[in-house]
């Protein structure tokens, strides 16, 4: 998470200059049909390519963690009875680093951006704050095998985070039609190659990726939402549903296959928590009142969780930056976790009848008598859904509450350490783990005490209410479990977005922001162009890195456009000259196409060189700039500001006097530096965008 | 549905004036959080009211349609044996009609615009069109008994729809602190008298109807989102959702303890269709394959729907305006249902045994042999939500195929008749009605064609389908059941929205419409004041009824401001000129509460007396104008133009030209008067606003 280094902002407005104009203006009707089709079309990809990785991850987990723990199983059957178990703790050990290892080392050594769970970064990014290499190909690859390598790894880790940040990747590579990295371009999609576009498509993305996690469509559109919801419309919406229809379908169509049961499609999710018979729907007031009571421990645990992790980031951000050091912890953490879990195991002597429905694939006999097995073991000996499951599903008496009390802190105390390192790894999963553990300590105590066992008989409905309360939540729509884990867990990412110093809107400017006015908060001097500028100049103004600008309004005198780097860069690089154009009446017009084939990995000023002789030419921008950026005076109030650029994804913001001349700009950083603290507003130092 | 005509639009847009910054400024941060507990306390409130209202509807609907039913069924069993069965046939078709008569009076002669569901109504407030009186109590009062008196009166509609309104109303009223009807101000809430905050609570309020409705908070949030996105952010988001929640709860809370379970909660919602065995929601693949091939009758019945209905609505426009023939032909309808239904039932020959466990309420012998019961009464004797469930959950073979074909033709007819007539009702359940009559229909011929009783056994299932696809729908979450009618059903509301020709602004401008700019589309000239202008300008400008504008720039050449009509009225009604205030020292100034206090029934103009030395007297507008209003230059595109004012909410936009001179104006109807049509782009004319 160390990785959200945000170099520029994204441009959510579309720059609509002459050449933009004219494409459009030339379109028939028939034309936009088109492209609407095709978005549809894009859509459906992307949630067919997401489902597929889902169920790649879901599988390659199962068969690497099925071989571990079956490996371990054995080694432990056999050293139970001649004693010598420490060789057990040591394969166990030894395995769970050696997976770790291979995927840190994958993560920390090839793509650092593919660590954590990646929803900051698509927050970010959705948001308009573009953190760089967060949608290449090579940081999916990483992610993926990462977090196959993490889970298996018996990390306290969930494998549904990444799948949001695969399914944005996915987006954004198939809605552009090429991969920048495999030099690919198969030349269609070209119309969607522009920051407004895509970031459609990366919602889209994000919310197919959420939908294969959770099983659950509606979740994933909520969630792009939530994210990006300023530029929601219908037709939007619904391209996204499809996009999360199809990839919890075809996740779930190819997961059956797998498990042998084609045309069942019981697995519409990567997580799956069984069935629930309808009573936990039905609360009776006085659970409802327990649930509500719930949130209490729940909202503690995870501001614990938060505090926590906050030192803990600020440690590992001073003292393990270095990828070795940062692949030796992860290690040093699967180790400990599986040391931990041995020992939990090994001192525990809560031992279960083996039933006949409930027999865990995994269980343990150990120091237990036959046809008994030990009940501390389903909670470690298990991948973390399986144990969310049976903390959910098992029957009344599976566990005795000293287990479930001494699990619930020692994975709570794995938790807070996991998340952060330097893996590809979700933290929805060890939330939800967790809450299930001391809801269900919590039911069986409550049963204790009233002893009335008709109302308070199965403690896997307290499971249930307290893996929600953990996650401040309403338990039955799967949408809801995730929009308010979002809104929880929310406050660990903003932790880690604040720690960061990115520039992240949020929905309003601080309440109290009123007295504060555009002058204020503007950057000034500008750096204007003449709409007929001087090569010379541009190069210089582009190569200083000092401002390093990336929007500079056009004037003669009064303001009468904005242009961008980027499209300087193209305009360099074409060569498109004044002088040029008039000697070699071939000169070919330059086109959006160009503009679209240099997006988004635009050169460097450095990489183009313009000659002594090139450098006395006139450069005609008015072609290209875009003539009506929007304003606003110099006396407008932050809050009237910030709306206007959040709700158009503005980039640059030109502020003018009451005579339209340029007196300064507005970015991103200006407005996100202000933040309500405990004593009213405060400004922050925030990375340069 | 013909009391859709807009006089003004809304304001959505803050006018950040001298005084509104002096407020803000001065509020502390506690003041912030007081505001924002507040905003709390009235969603609650909200919640709580709505889910009485719905409370209150249901069980008045059970009450009387008991009545009803009891007395018709009473008489037939008498009047079967003897003949003379055509006296229960008039007593039916009397009773419907006294209901409904009731109920039409109420609505045609004393609240015409609470005809119909009021969901078009609310649709357009949240976009910004001012409809006059739909927020008010009497609207609410007369809304809930019309609905009382359809439903009762036996009408193809449904009691869901008005709770949208409903909610609203009770929104609109909550938020405000005072009642303008009743005379009474409580003082309270005086700072959301605004249209920006007004209308944030007048969604909650429509959530929370959707909720009791249809027990459904996240379908009420989404149907929220769906009409308002563009002004979304987070914590209103939660606050909605608040509202929904206490709203079903109250409503759940309620109908238990009157149904004699209190404690079971098991009535979330006016809607109840019981609870579907889990095979509903898996299908097999095959079944997937013939749910989607249900949305094509689906989607054929429903634009005949529209096309029919659309038709009516015109003839009804032009015939049927006066409100003793609206109600006359509503009672014609009444009759015309008790009939056809009777007609039905005599004529049917579909006796089915009389089981245990599914007895229906009012189950009719007529003349099926004892213990059996004539199986089209299902259908038809009972309240619309009933016979859904009937048809959801009978078990197979309590229909016979031509029963259900003669309904859904019969019913079809009688659906699209009755929509659009001057009460107060529905069209959702009579539209799942038909939908469910033929997927069990289809369903029966299916089992019949394949023969395999065991995968094609339950014609339920179909009947789900078939409601579902009736709606173009995902049967299994409500929410998105409600999103998707809203997607369907209003192509209906669009046909009547287009009717009254409203300027309801879509979600994006017609994408062909790039080659228009702001100075094609925008009003001019403008009427424009000076910053100190003389009180007879200002009079006159006001009350010239030819070209009645409700904005205008404040320029001394440049523009440096707008004003509004309603605060020009205010400003004149205190008699604030500027000679006056200097003769006078004591002269109160003027404050952001004396326009809260006019807030949302501002005089006309022509009440307000100004004696002709008044006249010669100044008004200085500096502290009262918006010194920052949003402006364009002529060139922007039309899109540009449309997002900017969609995303923000806007009422005016100024055009200016490169002097910051204004040229024109751009509202509300300038924008929505361009549609695409079949040939492109294509002018509306739209009533003035």
């Amino acid at each position: 998470l160390e990785e959200i280094t945000p170099e520029e902002s994204l441009d959510y407005d579309n720059s609509e200059n002459q050449l933009f104009l004219e494409e459009e203006r030339r379109m028939s009707h028939m034309g936009f049909r088109c492209l609407e089709t095709r978005r549809w079309v894009i859509c459906g990809l992307i949630g067919f390519l997401t489902g597929l990785i889902a169920c790649l991850i879901d599988i390659a987990v199962e068969k690497l963690a099925g071989y571990k723990y079956s490996a371990v199983k054995q080694n432990i059957e056999k050293f139970t009875e001649f004693g010598g178990l420490s060789i057990s703790l040591i394969l166990w050990a030894v395995l769970n680093s050696a997976f770790v290892m291979v995927g840190a080392i994958a993560v920390a050594f090839f793509e650092p951006i593919a660590a954590g769970s990646g929803i900051p970064q698509i927050k970010c990014y959705l948001n308009g704050v573009k953190i760089p290499r967060v949608v290449r190909l090579k940081t999916l690859a990483i992610k993926v095998f990462g977090v196959i390598c993490s889970v298996a790894g018996g990390l306290a880790v969930g494998k549904e985070g990444p799948m949001i940040h695969s399914g944005a990747v996915v987006a954004a590579g198939v809605s552009q039609g090429r991969s920048t990295s495999l030099k690919k371009d198969f030349k269609i999609f070209e119309y969607f190659r522009r920051d407004t576009e895509k970031r459609d498509f990366v919602s889209a993305g994000a919310a197919a990726g959420v939908s294969a996690a959770f099983g659950a469509p509606v979740g994933g559109v909520l969630f792009s939402l939530e994210e990006g919801a300023s530029f929601w419309n219908q037709m939007l919406t619904w391209r996204i549903f499809f996009a999360s229809m199809i990839s919890t379908f075809t996740l779930n169509f190819f997961l059956s296959i797998y498990h042998g049961k084609p045309g069942e499609l019981s697995s519409p999710g990567l997580i799956n928590f069984g069935r629930f018979d309808s009573d936990v729907s039905s609360y009776i007031p006085f659970e409802s009142f327990i649930f509500f009571s719930f949130h209490f421990p729940g909202g503690v645990l995870g501001a614990l969780f938060n505090v926590i992790n906050y030192w803990l980031t600020i440690f590992r951000i001073r003292y393990i930056h270095r990828p070795c050091l940062q692949v030796m912890e992860a290690m040093l953490v699967a180790a400990v976790t599986a040391t931990i879990s041995f020992a939990m195991i090994y001192f525990s002597n809560d031992c279960q009848p083996l039933g006949q429905d409930n027999t865990e694939e995994y269980s343990l006999q150990l120091f237990c008598a036959d046809g008994e097995y030990n009940s501390m073991a389903t909670a470690f000996f298990n991948t973390p859904e399986r144990s969310v499951r049976s903390l959910f599903h098992n029957p009344p008496g599976s566990y005795n509450p000293l287990t479930l009390g001494v699990f619930t802190l020692a994975y709570f105390v794995l938790a807070v350490w996991t998340y952060g390192l330097t893996v590809s790894a979700g933290v929805f999963i060890p939330s939800l783990l967790i809450g299930a553990a001391w809801g269900r300590l919590f039911g069986i105590l409550l049963s204790t005490i009233t002893s009335s066992q008709s109302i308070w008989a199965d403690p896997g409905k307290y499971a249930l209410i307290g893996a929600a309360a953990q996650l401040v939540t309403h338990a039955c729509h799967l949408c809801f479990v995730l929009l308010e884990h979002e809104a929880h867990v929310c406050g660990l990412y903003d932790v880690h977005i604040k720690l960061q110093s990115v520039p992240f809107l949020h929905w309003e400017a601080p309440p109290t922001s009123h007295w504060l006015t555009a002058r204020e908060v503007m950057s000034s001097p500008v750096t204007c162009f003449n709409r007929v500028e001087k090569v010379g100049r541009i190069v210089d103004v582009l190569s200083n890195t000092s401002t390093n600008h990336n929007g500079f309004p056009v004037v003669p005198g009064k303001i009468c456009g904005l242009i961008l780097r980027s499209q300087l860069i193209v305009l360099l690089k074409h060569k498109v000259f004044v002088e040029r154009a008039s000697s070699r009446l071939s000169h070919r017009k330059l086109q959006l196409k160009d503009f679209r084939d240099a997006y988004p990995r635009f050169p460097p000023i450095q990489s183009i060189h313009v000659s002594q002789d090139e450098r006395e030419c006139m450069m005609d921008l008015t072609e290209f700039m875009n003539p009506t950026p929007y304003t606003v005076p110099q006396e407008t109030s932050l809050p009237r500001v910030f709306k206007l650029f959040r709700a158009l994804g503005l980039r640059h913001l030109v502020v003018v006097d009451n005579e339209n001349r340029v007196v300064g700009l507005v970015t991103r950083k200006d407005l996100a530096r202000y933040h309500l603290g405990k004593d009213g507003l405060e400004e922050l130092h925030l990375a340069q965008t």
